[in-house]
């Protein structure tokens, strides 16, 4: 099969010539012809020691394979998160070749190569160098980039289907509802193009996103972006729970990647949901939760756990036992009431009370400076995967409505993308959408 | 000497009974007597394992030492600062409670303890917990906390010495001038007070900010704080020159913590320099310096280097050499134009150009999303220490009037402070000033 400019139509694969021309305009107008993928630049051997802890330091994961990475991957401990619009005037064959030209530069990154054929500090002296340079002598940390797509990619503009594909769009693929209490900036909120880059360093995930918005000049604008410090989850079970800004353990009972079952069964969209194109991918929720920091470092440490269901210090379930620990909702306590308590955020958001639907959760704490009255504007940027977003739908609607935490959270950003299955080596990604 | 609560005079010493009354009602209202330090919460001991990276998160440095932490210390590679005002009606003896709670405080985050007797997650359950519980697991990290005073901390308000310290002013201690090109945004500049919290782990640096807030309650406010993800130089001769976000090494000819007679002649305010509390300090700058991302990235690489005056990838001189070999701004190339352009800022940075002045600089990279054109909210945190702030303000009168750099960067912050020097074992921070 051969890519036809003319027509837009396209093969799978990734064009042998590197990066298209309108990438290496990106990359600020390079003007060498037949850039690749760059042996300048091995970053990886470089220099390990550069960042702190040689273990995640040197950890690289594929980005070609059968599902994205950055997905069941155990969780990194940085984040950046971009959200993209696809520019007014870009032809569905400027979408594919920009989806191409993210393939390459995705692959090189998380290798821990740079961009292009000279990478960032080797000439030519009389062209903006194709990698901006900042990671260099970074190992990768465990850098892994995900693509999704957004509803509005797939709708008509001025009547016109806006890149072929309003036939192939899921049927899943809808904006997210309004729930109870959402107060949300349109701002932080949606986009046609997603990229959660994260990484064990953050200049590393920084560097990712940097780049790829530079690739995509003139072809999608960065619409909103979020920095992550904390993971708030554990992907894996060889990995410790870690602590939201509220100093709960979070993600206890997350889906673990040593549970291929479930991850099947929760995560993964399976060909039997259709469409066809979708099969191996997933579907991605971005939420923006501002935490009302000050009002919760106030509460009482009872209200705190009974507001979790769990103790604060080993996570266990106020029913009993270590972190672990599977809830029992049937046990009361004093006056009969339910050691785990009605409104309890573990209870509602637990299988049981949302017909068995989980989620995997793979959320990071951020901190974006204070607001006018000096109050900390922090809070849990959440994204969670899933096989079709009725499952977030139903545990958030539950959430919403019950959950005692809503008085110490305001949801202010939300977006939902689809997630296309990985990219086989040579392809590029979301290649079987245009197929 | 005893300490009296009528008068406000105080000696040196922290009190006895741990944090006061006031400290206590900002960690949320604790209504337990007699709070000391947390002997429940040993962090460290925890779980070294649950950081990226054995030896940067096990780090320890002392809080109580001759001189501050966080100043000749090993740059850390996370950064939370934040600037604080001293809340209105706030009396002389209140502030001194401040600091002397905040030492309190301080001394047990950097040794890796919580805050309080029952610490994050241990009772009382009638009370809020001491500590806010994020750090619970997390190792140190090398965190450091380091105190400054502004300007305005020694002013008179309505005609009254705020504090009763006027006339201990140091002569240095005026707002910096303004300088060419300078965008100042007033939310982002200046304060009363300022904490710089650096760590390996940013939860554990955004942990310290936020307690020492909470603590502050009623006394002193947030006005603006800002994290920084990349360390932008290296202040020991054991660390690597990191890279900024221009994709440049910074740093390299920083003062190093193995060049004491540097150090002492450079960045300690000696018992000379007056006043006589001031002796063992410091003077603090910190500057926003917003980089103009995009445009320095279409930038061809040959005016990138000429701009720095060092190449791109070894970060030697234009002069030739390697990254440490001295630069020789004598030798001319083509048409006998100097090889280290005359407004190269390594030339105009350099002491042999600012009558022999340095900077021990201690910046950080920051990204804070973006802005509404898609453009990354990105820059460069600039901090510096330094025995006068002449030495600053000759550096960057040099650097506004002539630096090729002003081109790609705006500085969009200002502001200074005055570090006391290292509290002695038992005494409390900035003590001497109000002895």
């Amino acid at each position: 099969m051969k890519r036809d400019k003319r027509t837009g139509s396209a093969d799978l694969a990734v064009p042998a010539r590197g990066l298209s021309r309108r990438g290496l305009l990106g990359l600020a107008g390079a003007s060498v012809a037949g850039i690749g993928l760059g042996a300048a630049g091995d970053r990886v051997a470089l220099a390990a020691s550069a960042s702190p802890g040689a273990a995640s330091a040197s950890a690289v994961y594929p980005f070609y394979g059968s599902h994205q990475a950055g997905i069941v991957t155990p969780a990194q401990d940085r984040l950046h998160f971009a959200a993209f619009d696809v520019s007014a005037g870009t032809t569905r064959a400027e979408l594919i070749e920009l989806l191409q030209d993210w393939t390459i530069a995705a692959a090189a990154m998380t290798a821990g190569q740079d961009i292009g054929e000279y990478g960032a500090v080797s000439g030519p002296y009389d062209a903006p160098p194709e990698d901006t340079g900042e990671a260099q002598g970074l190992p990768t940390a465990g850098l892994t980039i995900t693509f999704g797509f957004g509803p509005t990619l797939f709708e008509t503009a001025d009547g016109v289907d806006r890149f072929g594909i309003a036939a192939r769009r899921p049927a899943d693929l809808t904006p997210l509802p309004h729930f109870p209490g959402d107060d949300l900036d349109a701002g932080r909120s949606d986009g046609d193009l997603c990229i959660q880059a994260c990484s064990n360093d953050p200049q590393v995930a920084v560097h990712a996103i940097r780049n790829l918005s530079r690739i995509a000049f003139g072809r999608a604008a960065l619409r909103w972006s979020q920095l992550g410090f904390g993971r708030t989850s554990s992907t894996s079970t060889a990995q410790a729970t870690p602590r939201n800004l509220f100093g709960f353990k979070d993600g206890t009972a997350n889906i673990k990647a040593e549970q291929p079952d479930v991850v099947n069964d929760q995560v993964w969209v399976s060909s039997s949901d259709g469409p066809a194109w979708l099969a191996g991918g997933s579907y991605l929720v971005a939420r923006r939760i501002r935490m009302t920091i000050e009002t919760w470092d106030r509460t009482i440490l009872s209200e705190q756990e009974t507001v979790f269901g769990r103790t604060k210090g080993a996570g266990a379930p106020l029913s009993g036992g270590t972190e672990f620990s599977e809830p029992d909702f049937t046990i009361a306590g004093r006056e009969n009431q339910p050691l785990i308590g009605a409104a309890a955020h573990m209870r509602l958001a637990h299988p049981m009370q949302n017909k068995g639907m989980k989620l995997l959760r793979r959320g990071y704490n951020f901190v974006d400076g204070n607001d006018d009255l000096g109050r900390l504007e922090a809070g849990l940027f959440f994204i969670s995967f899933q096989r079709s977003p009725a499952q977030f739908t139903t545990v958030q609607l539950n959430l919403a409505k019950h959950d005692a935490l809503n008085e110490y959270i305001r949801h202010v950003g939300s977006a939902l993308f689809v997630v296309p299955a990985g990219a086989a080596d040579g392809a590029y990604v979301g290649s079987a959408l245009f197929a």
